[in-house]
């Protein structure tokens, strides 16, 4: 098996992805391989500085640096010698098996459509990011790949995703809600009262209803499927209200005196921890001809250790085998088996 | 000013309703009149229990109860004597200044539409939330009344919820962001790109940019303007979610002991204080041609006695005209003035 992992994209890179590779080593087998793709020198020094020295890992040599706000189209066409483009390349003529990146996603994006393509049956590939909650962990799909999703696009999502949770995360016959907002099947857009149809049609998914916003972590479904647009809004909403609770509790903490701020400083951690998004280490592009890991542009070094964890099961179980399978046994004749 | 209040409407109706009415009296003067709106037998006896007896509360009494998950068409059809539809007609026909219910939100936007209609130059209405968040009040608009919205709409929505955050609020021209999924112009769906365009062609708004999801507790503006489906979940999410990591918090301090326990929870009660929805007593529906309040179905007496307090003051400031005004001042040509 060879990964491939982006040195160059995200907020810490090329450090924090390296370390990251380094903790990630530990889920290969002696014969598999880490490829870095990335500035040949920079990734060298880096590899250096933090003292990894392993067979295992290899540098593939990309002079070009995809920035984190540039348009997809322009790295298509003017950045064919990025991490990002190369990476894709690989994985389309099968020189890899799964590739990591940290950094642009809208890119990482283009590039696999364009180079890797789409596994048969699948429209539109969705992000299925997994939300740590009070009740365990919930996959949303999609979380902004498709911003202008069909129907059917959802439905695709719904049963990719059931997939992947039971391949990878090793959930059973996963609950899956729709988000919108209203539990009964008359509220909501069009997208969501057609995508509906087509989702309480399949007899082979267990469909939880439609979730409203509290729901998603009131432990109603372990899969939420959306439109991309709400998908990544309720994600960065998720982060920046934590964080923002977090950080006004502790500050009417401090007010109430230090001992009782140093006491409860441990219970913050260990929450946070629990509900960490580095834990499950990215988020796979699902629908993808290839294994496609995208992490948070935020990822330290756990994260993408755990990106590389999450691909390794991901190619070991075979999943888009999996995938094609559940795509190719359409609704209502087949079922999904 | 005759403020009209339904009776019926809510998970807590009628007791909490009448109770709400009873603290939200003081916000009239001597010669307004609070009407409850419901059926009179059930509104006398409440009143009666909560000790009630104030000149300035009157009751009309309507036979019929609208069920919160009703199908809005239903309602405009086969209620005509309910509370809602009821208060509708006399908004209309200017027999009250104000109108306020928990009740069904669809039934109350889809009554407004046809009794009482728009406010010259407004092409649908939308319902302005106010989220309180840790830089204080953020109004987000629309969380709920138009689930497909045009991107004038959007224009729209943000010149009238600047005028409630201004004559409401005390807001001195709020900075207004759009909510969406990255900080480029590019970025986004289509919806958002042409309302962005409308947004900052017109100089008399304060434009602060596209907001991811983590923006809108960042304080990065005082105003979130969405489409009616992502505000509606913006809003459901953050309550589920607070409500989830206070919930959490609290049991992980019970398994530390119930001394720290103790200690914590009058910190939790004041930060729930401070970012309780009830404070802020409802929202508004903005364009319509009447002050309507929208509450929350769980709304408690406090709430409702706010929502009484928004209702008085929207009234008194004449938010409606200043909403016209700001209306017919056309982008491009005038500004806002």
């Amino acid at each position: 098996m060879r990964i491939a992992l982006d040195a160059m994209g995200g907020d810490h890179a090329p450090e924090e992805i390296v370390h990251g590779a380094a903790q990630g080593l530990r889920y290969l087998s002696a014969d598999d391989q880490l490829v870095l793709y990335g500035q040949a020198d920079v990734v060298r020094a880096v590899l250096k500085s933090v003292g990894l020295n392993d067979a295992r890992v290899v540098i593939e040599d990309c002079p070009q640096i995809v920035e984190m706000d540039e348009s997809p189209r322009d790295v298509v066409r003017q950045k064919r010698d990025s991490s990002i483009f190369r990476m894709a390349v690989d994985a389309g003529e099968r020189k890899v098996d799964a590739m990591i990146s940290a950094g642009n996603t809208g890119a990482m994006a283009a590039c696999c459509q364009l180079k890797v393509g789409p596994i048969e049956g699948c429209s539109r590939p969705g992000i299925a990011c997994v939300l740590p909650t009070f009740h365990g962990p919930v996959i949303v799909c999609d979380v902004g790949a498709n911003v202008a999703p069909k129907p059917h696009h959802l439905y695709e999502y719904a049963r990719m995703t059931r997939v992947y949770g039971e391949v990878v995360l090793g959930m059973s016959d996963p609950a899956i809600g729709l988000v919108s907002i209203g539990e009964e099947a008359e509220k909501g857009n069009s997208l969501v009262k057609e995508a509906r149809k087509l989702i309480t049609n399949d007899p082979s998914l267990k469909f939880a209803g439609n979730l409203e916003g509290r729901d998603v972590f009131a432990g109603a479904a372990e899969i939420c499927i959306s439109d991309g647009f709400t998908g990544n809004v309720i994600l960065k909403l998720t982060e920046g209200l934590a964080e923002g609770l977090f950080k006004t509790i502790l500050g009417e903490l401090a007010e109430e005196g230090a001992d009782l701020s140093q006491r409860f400083k441990p219970i913050v951690d260990k929450i946070w921890r629990k509900h960490d998004f580095a834990e499950y280490g990215g988020a796979p592009l699902l629908g993808i001809n290839s294994v496609v890991i995208i992490c948070h542009g935020r990822s330290d070094r756990r994260a993408i250790g755990n990106a590389i964890r999450v691909a390794v099961e991901g190619v070991r179980a075979g999943i888009n085998r999996a995938i094609a399978e559940s795509l190719r046994a359409t609704a209502p004749a087949g079922g999904a088996g």
